[in-house]
């Protein structure tokens, strides 16, 4: 069992630095194509079966240091009872927005092996298959949040916002309905052996600071809490686009912090005190020549030396385009540049 | 005449905080509103007379103490040569993408004044007219090249990483033709009588610190060099989405820094030395109720005290979608919050 990605989260010493990409399991990949190209997405994230064969896919053709359950952010809303849809070249859809108390009233807290029975089950059959660690992951409540109030992705959140702002009550009634499900549901994939934990807070940076303190924070928290209460494994926290952010993603009581690319990983750390970091190559720095790309893992490492623990990972998720074999010249020369 | 937006600007003692709202002449007005609906986008943008009358309203109706130019920032990239189209909800088109060697032999380097004569009259007519300074604006040649490269808006504006990493040097050619371009065209706004400049960084932010440091911020470096040789009229710079880019922005020479809301302007300012800041509150934080709004606006004129100078703005562009009468509130409450 390679457990220097569990050690790295720890911030425990390692042999090298581990190195994973999120959406490591995707479309980039031709083996993801061929099995994608037999069902629907979700259909893809509903059969244990197919979910087990792509996300072992990345760890063995390319080498990666740790697994990410292949699922998606959105399935425990579908299992709030809301109707969820996902449209080829638009995104996820949920053609009745989240908008009113009634709504909120409407939707159910699930009992995850009840009605994601799908995504335990990957867990328990990936944990016999695999010999690196997996993660279990959510979506953050703000995020999940976004999805439902617009009904689907967005460009300025308008509807979000203005729940925030002018019905600040029902905003947080929904938001304490989206954690407690979050909570269950993360708990459950412990439970079924999920060996750490990504909250994935994709939409975290279009707030401003003292907006994401009172309106996503403390719901991160409050997961996080309850999680400490009954496992041990490291939980890691992505707030997309959120260097202002870092004063407070620090307080949200994570092992470790997810950087996007934005920032100079050497500078985040300066800031995050006692966490491991984790990322943070640009995704499309992939399609650099393959010196360049060498060096700039090499650059990246070397900025990132001071880290409590560092993981490596890209910015954001590995887009579609992306040669697998550039994949592999970064897991290469993570791996080689920093063997102590 | 009012000249406490351009006192701010070179950090002089005001009587008062200036404000203006990035897309203060739009679409929240109905009074723009009845003007588009007469004329197509891009007729509106090359008539010098409906230029004015909409540059106009928001001064009038809603008492901003700056006006900004009604134009776009891809109107020099149409007289570079390239077919431009504006479709209904998708944003600008560049049917014809910026690709090659052979495409950016092609773009020409426009004589303003032969080929924008609308824009410069626009400026001519509002001087007349106008008791606020007038500013002028370009796009940033990176903004602006990757349009050009993605051939519109783009997600991940994977084809401009694509050419800055795998063909510098034609990025490089594309990137100091686009300069050549807004250099000259800036050096006309300010001729025909615009008494503030602004750079429209849109895009900055998707680019990694080093990348930024490499592939935009010498172009910018190089327009406001030459603008300060022929004329003292302020320049602000706006990096959209630049929080973690301000140790590169600050060198580019402007006199104002431009802030998205995703930063407190507080802890901007101890960023930014001897910069005055504009900026920066959130576009929809206007769907505050007033109190709250007004709640907002004393705290963030607080929060940016120590700047050298404070010139309100809203972080983004206004949407269309915001009641003008909360804009208003916003107006009002700037001067009256913050005057001395």
């Amino acid at each position: 069992m390679n457990d220097t990605f569990l050690k790295a989260c720890r911030g425990e010493q390692t042999d090298y630095t581990p190195v994973w990409f999120m959406r490591q399991a995707g479309r980039y990949l031709p083996q993801y194509q061929a099995v994608r190209g037999k069902v629907s997405f979700l259909e893809l994230c509903k059969s244990p079966e197919l979910c087990t064969e792509v996300t072992l896919q990345p760890i063995e053709i390319l080498g990666f240091d740790a697994a990410i359950l292949f699922s998606d952010i959105l399935i425990p809303m579908e299992a709030m009872g809301l109707v969820l849809e996902f449209h080829e070249g638009r995104g996820p859809v949920f053609p009745e927005p989240v908008r009113s108390q009634a709504a909120v009233d409407r939707l159910r807290v699930p009992d995850p092996e009840e009605s994601m029975p799908f995504v335990l089950e990957t867990i328990r059959l990936l944990r016999r298959e695999l010999s690196v660690p997996l993660i279990g992951f959510s979506g953050a409540p703000f995020t999940l949040a976004t999805y439902l109030i617009e009904g689907g992705s967005s460009k300025v959140f308008l509807e979000t916002k203005k729940m925030m702002f002018q019905a600040p009550e029902l905003y947080h009634a929904l938001l304490e309905k989206i954690t407690a499900c979050t909570s269950t549901y993360l708990q459950a994939q412990a439970r079924a052996g999920a060996q750490a934990l990504q909250l994935f807070d994709s939409w975290a940076g279009i707030l401003a600071p003292q907006d994401y303190a009172r309106f996503a924070l403390p719901y991160v928290r409050s997961i996080i809490r309850d999680l400490r209460a009954m496992t041990d494994v490291p939980i890691i926290y992505f707030a997309n686009n959120g260097s202002t952010l870092l004063p407070h993603t620090t307080t949200a009581g994570a092992d470790v912090l997810g950087l996007d690319w934005r920032i100079n990983i050497g500078d985040a750390i300066r800031q995050v005190g006692d966490h491991a970091v984790q990322g943070n190559l640009d995704p499309i720095a992939l399609f650099l020549p393959r010196q360049e790309l060498e060096e700039r893992v090499r650059g990246l490492l070397e900025d990132a030396r001071q880290a409590r623990g560092h993981i490596f990972n890209l910015g954001h998720g590995i887009v579609p385009q992306t040669p697998p074999e550039q994949a592999r010249i970064v897991v290469d020369a993570v791996h080689r540049f920093s063997r102590r």
